[in-house]
């Protein structure tokens, strides 16, 4: 949330007037409030994650993925009683291994004595989707969240609130904004295969730290790509997490990781690194060919970590992974990418350490 | 598992050869092997639920919804290092809520050291599909279970194998097949909105407490059906676990409530009943209406149950839902179908409860 966006006319263009359960609905362009997640607003449309800089230099597949909006919230605070949406999405993506919601429907969540609660999803049709979120509610002014798709992204966004209720501009900084907290990584940090966006780990870990967490995962790929690590120093992070090694094998890690590092270093020197391992997830527990990948890929990341601290680069960490999943093997879809279960125990397994970096970030 | 099924050839008939991942497969009829999670065999196709018994006595969606797969499971044994399926589902479902791979997907578990382990899932495309599940295992002669689709029913199940390798019956009864539990009640029962078919709350019931769990589970039913409570008394049940009430009003309840329970005393007048309350699902903390709903439910259903304990109905038990989905209000997808978080921890809420009423019944 910037200062720009937070100072933005309460004005907001009506644009839709609908009945929906009976009630009377208007809709308003969430364009006119803030969003959360991003690290540059110089985006090809509001609703992105890669900056426009990255168009010609990504790869094909980062650049589609940086259009899909994982970790991007948009912020509001009514006294309706009721709340509605309409949206249409990119990509009309869907996967068999992840909920359609989680794919590409929106997720609401309201502050409630300072921490956020979930409230409903809204579930989508398609390219072109409408709906009630919730009805019927007490028509208290509160301070509401919602959370945009994890593996799509958004043309167009409306809010629907009740004809004769008031939605204005958020009263409250949650999660706040400086210094943000920057997950790179996988298509596991993109959040698959959360059943509903807020469930991505990256969403889980904002809520718990009550601070903006950007989500630049990239499914298939963070692959060290430099374009993404200058990305990562266009605000002041506090923290980066660094949970890219599922898809880096031991020849990519040696070839890029030195440069990847150099330019956050250069530009940000105070921030705090966490490099978490390769999960031990339940698929290396009977594929032996992944279960060796998942010993080199976690060996390999040691040895650059001893590395780069022997070359002098301060605030580096280092975080194992053999409980962060629990021990029963049920926290993924298909043994690789995780669920809702998956996500709240990795999120509870990483939050004490990131809160601890943060701290450290800004003593 | 039946007797019937146990002592069934080891002869199967070999359907099919295709090379999937450099590995010539072979396929086997998965008829041939012990099915699990079904009340009675005269069903229509082996892979169903209900009874013809039922085709004209229950509701349309009922019969339909009977035909879906939700707690069968087949039981196997094979050496393979790869073990693929070939299946073909009845409806070709899908659901915005629920990943396809829960609705009509298929989950294999191994027995390890006495316990079943994930190994990984069968990700549909449609209504016909094929895939090799997990490859480069080390080829021990194990046990298996493959879980059928939570909200879809299967027309043909083949199982695929290396050609070299051996396919067999299970050595070992596990789950138990004597005095089941049965779980009835609605789409929460019946598996919504799980992930994979293995994280139905029965089926993780069933893998906890060692014993087959039938779901009698029907989305948008569990009316108190009396065909339902008659199928009910065909096996010899340890337990039922009555989950139902989020469905029923109070009116409803009351109307037919005596008759479904006289039915089971009648026949099985042994067998211990667990009336499960309303759980409080986030959506009731918002929607006001909802959340009377939930209140009026319990409240009709305490009074039910003192009602029936006054009658001189025995072997009933009363549990109340307060904590069963924990504090945090992240179970669900939608603010009512429970996601694998939700079941997991609905699972092991009740399992101490379930667990002590079967030693009470084999007593």
């Amino acid at each position: 949330m910037t200062q720009k966006k937070l100072i933005v006319s309460v004005y907001v263009f009506v644009c839709c007037v609908v009945t929906a359960m009976g009630q009377s609905l208007k809709y308003y362009n969430a364009d006119d409030f803030p969003l959360i997640g991003k690290m540059s607003d110089d985006t090809e449309g509001r609703y992105a994650r890669l900056p426009l800089s990255c168009k010609g230099e990504s790869k094909k597949w980062v650049w589609i993925l940086g259009q899909d909006t994982p970790g991007l919230a948009v912020r509001f605070a009514t006294n309706s009683t009721a709340i509605a949406t309409k949206w249409v999405t990119k990509r009309n993506n869907s996967m068999s291994h992840m909920a359609m919601v989680g794919v590409k429907g929106l997720d609401l969540y309201v502050l409630k004595s300072g921490k956020w609660r979930y409230v409903r999803c809204a579930r989508p049709k398609g390219k072109e989707n409408e709906g009630v979120i919730i009805s019927d509610m007490k028509g208290e002014m509160n301070e509401y969240m919602l959370y945009l798709p994890l593996y799509d992204g958004i043309e167009t966004l409306e809010i629907g609130i009740e004809e004769k209720a008031v939605i204005r501009q958020p009263q409250v900084e949650s999660p706040v904004t400086e210094r943000p907290v920057i997950c790179y990584g996988t298509s596991i940090t993109q959040g698959g295969c959360a059943t509903r966006p807020g469930m991505a780990y990256t969403n889980i870990l904002s809520r718990m730290l009550n601070r903006e967490v950007v989500n630049l995962g990239f499914s298939g790929h963070g692959h060290l790509e430099y374009e993404i690590a200058e990305l990562m120093t266009h605000r002041n992070p506090s923290v980066i997490v660094m949970d890219f090694i599922s898809n880096v094998s031991a020849s990519m890690l040696n070839e890029r990781i030195e440069r990847f590092m150099s330019i956050i270093e250069d530009k940000i020197p105070g921030v705090q690194i966490l490099f978490i391992e390769h999960v031990p997830f339940p698929l290396a527990e009977f594929n032996l060919k992944k279960g060796e990948w998942v010993e080199e890929s976690n060996e390999a990341l040691r040895k650059a970590f001893r590395e780069l601290k022997k070359k002098g680069y301060q605030n580096l960490h280092y975080l194992k992974s053999e409980h962060l999943l629990g021990e029963d093997g049920e926290s993924t879809v298909d043994g690789e990418h995780f669920t809702d279960l998956g996500f709240d125990r990795f999120a509870k397994g990483i939050y004490p350490v990131v809160k601890k970096l943060i701290r450290h970030a800004e003593r």
